[in-house]
C-alpha cells in the first residue's frame, strides 16, 4: 500500500500515460522523452543510477573504447549502442527498455564541433545518423549518496551546489587518436580522520571512479591544479581548517578528450548537457557489480 | 614430417621424459620444474606468452586486484591463483597443465622483505603458504615480437640486451594499501616516421600494455624521467639523431608498487627474477583476446 502511494504520488502529478508496471527509471526517462524534464536530473529517479553522454562518429569509435579500456578510472565505461542504432546498449543490465531512444532519453544535448559549443538541444534525432555511436560513461552521482548514507555527506551535496572540478596535468594513457588528453577531477573537502571511511566507501563504486586518486594539499601541486579557488567547472567549494581536499576522477574527462581531439575526430561531438544526465534501469548499488 | 623433426630436435637434447604430446610451453615449464633450465627465458618456446610474477599474502590480493583493475597499462592482470592453491590459475586459458605449479615453474625467484631483496631461490614450495595469492602480470615480450616481424625489431632485440627501463613520476591510480606509487616504463626508439606504425602494431597487445604512453623528447620532461642515458633498470640505449625515445608501461611497475608499499603489506612479497618469467599455454598472438 506504502509503495502504491508512492507510486502515484511520484507519477501521477507527472506523467499521464505512466502505466502501473513502470519503474522510476522508465518514467523518468519517459518525461524526458516527452520533454516534461529539460533540466538537470539530481535527486530525480532516487536510488537508479545514472551516467554521461558522448556520441562519437564510428570511425572515432574504436579509439575511444580503447581510451575507456586503458583509463578506467576517469572513462568508466557503462555501455554503447550498436553503430546507428539509438534505441539499444550492449549492456542490457544498464537498459533493458524497449522505448529507450538515446536521441530524447537525456533531458538536454550539447553539440560541439571542432571542440566547441555550437547548440543545445532537448532531442538529438536529426543529429544522430548511420554511423553515430553513443557511449554511456559513469558519473559520481552514486558514491555522493553512499558518502551521505554513511554520515558523511560531500558538501556540495548538504548544499545543493555543483561540485568543484578542476583541469589537471595528470595525463591519460592514450589511445590511437585520443592523445594528449589529461584527467579533470572533481573535489570533496573531509577531515583528515574521515580519509580511510572516505577512500572505503567510494572503493566500492569500481565502475563509477571509485576511491579518489590523490588527497592533500600535496595533491594539488602533484595534480597540477592551477587554483584550488577557482575550478575549471562546477561551483567553488569552502574547505575548512581542519579538512583536507580529496580528489576523484571525473567523468567530464572523457568530454574534455573529445573536445581536445576534435581535429581528429573531424565531425560533431554530441554529449548531455552538464547535470543533464541519463537514469539507467539500474539501482546504484548494482553498477559495481556490472561487467 | 618438419614439425616431428623440429620436435625431436628441440625435445630430445632438454629434457627425458616429455611426451609426444606435450607442447614446446609445457615441455619449458617442466624443464624450470626440474631446474634443468635457471635462467632468462627469451626466445625460449618461441610464440608462447611469457608473464611476470608476484605473489602476496591474502590480506593485501584484493587491493592489489583494485590496483590491477584502475591501472590496466602498467598492470595488465592476466591469471590469479585461489588462495593457498599454487597449482591453479583463474583464467584457465593461460594456463591449463594439470602439473603446473607457480612455486617451481618459473626458472629462478626472488623473495623480498620490508621492500628490500633478501634472497634469490629456484623453488620457492617452502616459501607459499595457505594465505598465499600468486597474480601472472602481462609483459612486453609479445608485442617486440611483432613489432620485429613488421620490420622494426625494438633495438634492445636486435642486440640481444635488455630495454632500458625508468622510474617515472607518473602516478599510479591508488587502490586500498598500493598508493603513492608511479610508473615504471620501457623506451624503445624509433624514427619518427615509424611512430604511428609501432602504435598501431603495439596497441593490438592490449592485454601486455598495449600502445606507448608517450613519446619524444618532451614526455622526457612530463614523465619526470631523471636522465634518459642512465635507466634505473635494465641496459643504456643508445638513440640515433632522426630518432626519437618512445615510452611504455613497464610491467615492473606492480614489482616497485609492492616493495614501496611493504610497510602496509606486512609480510614477504615474492616476484620472478628480472627476465626469468613464466611461459604460458597461450600464443603470443592470443593474449590480446584474453577475457
Amino acid at each position: 500500500m506504502f509503495r502504491f502511494r508512492n507510486f502515484l504520488n511520484r507519477c501521477g502529478n507527472r506523467v499521464s500515460d505512466c502505466s502501473p508496471m513502470a519503474s522510476a527509471a522508465v518514467e523518468f526517462r519517459r518525461l524526458c522523452r516527452n520533454k516534461q524534464h529539460k533540466t538537470h536530473t539530481s535527486g530525480y529517479a532516487p536510488g537508479y543510477a545514472q551516467v554521461n553522454l558522448l556520441v562519437l562518429p564510428e570511425q572515432a569509435a574504436k579509439d575511444f573504447r580503447d581510451l575507456c579500456a586503458r583509463n578506467p578510472v576517469p572513462c568508466p565505461l557503462i555501455g554503447i549502442t550498436p553503430v546507428g542504432n539509438p534505441h539499444e546498449i550492449d549492456n542490457k543490465r544498464a537498459i533493458s527498455d524497449p522505448e529507450f531512444d538515446i536521441c530524447t532519453d537525456f533531458p538536454s544535448y550539447n553539440i560541439y564541433e571542432n571542440g566547441k559549443l555550437v547548440d543545445s538541444k532537448y532531442d538529438i534525432r536529426d543529429e544522430w545518423n548511420s554511423n553515430s555511436v553513443g557511449f554511456l560513461i559513469g558519473c559520481s552521482f552514486s558514491f555522493e549518496k553512499a558518502l551521505s548514507d554513511q554520515g558523511l555527506p560531500p558538501r556540495n551535496f548538504s548544499l545543493d551546489k555543483n561540485v568543484s572540478m578542476y583541469q589537471t596535468t595528470r595525463m591519460l594513457d592514450p589511445a590511437g587518436i585520443f592523445y594528449d588528453v589529461s584527467y579533470v577531477v572533481s573535489m570533496r573537502p573531509y577531515k583528515v580522520e574521515n580519509l580511510e571511511k572516505v577512500r572505503n566507501i567510494t572503493r566500492e563504486f569500481r565502475r563509477t571512479h571509485g576511491e579518489p586518486i590523490d588527497w592533500g594539499y600535496g595533491a594539488v601541486k602533484r595534480l597540477g591544479i592551477k587554483d584550488l579557488g577557482n575550478p575549471e567547472f562546477g561551483d567553488k567549494t569552502d574547505i575548512r581548517e581542519d579538512e583536507i581536499p580529496i580528489f576523484w576522477a571525473c567523468g567530464v574527462t572523457p568530454q574534455i578528450a573529445a573536445n581536445r581531439c576534435a581535429s581528429r575526430i573531424k565531425s560533431k561531438v554530441i554529449g548531455h548537457s552538464p547535470g543533464c544526465m541519463l537514469v539507467l534501469d539500474l539501482k546504484d548499488e548494482e553498477v559495481s557489480s556490472l561487467r
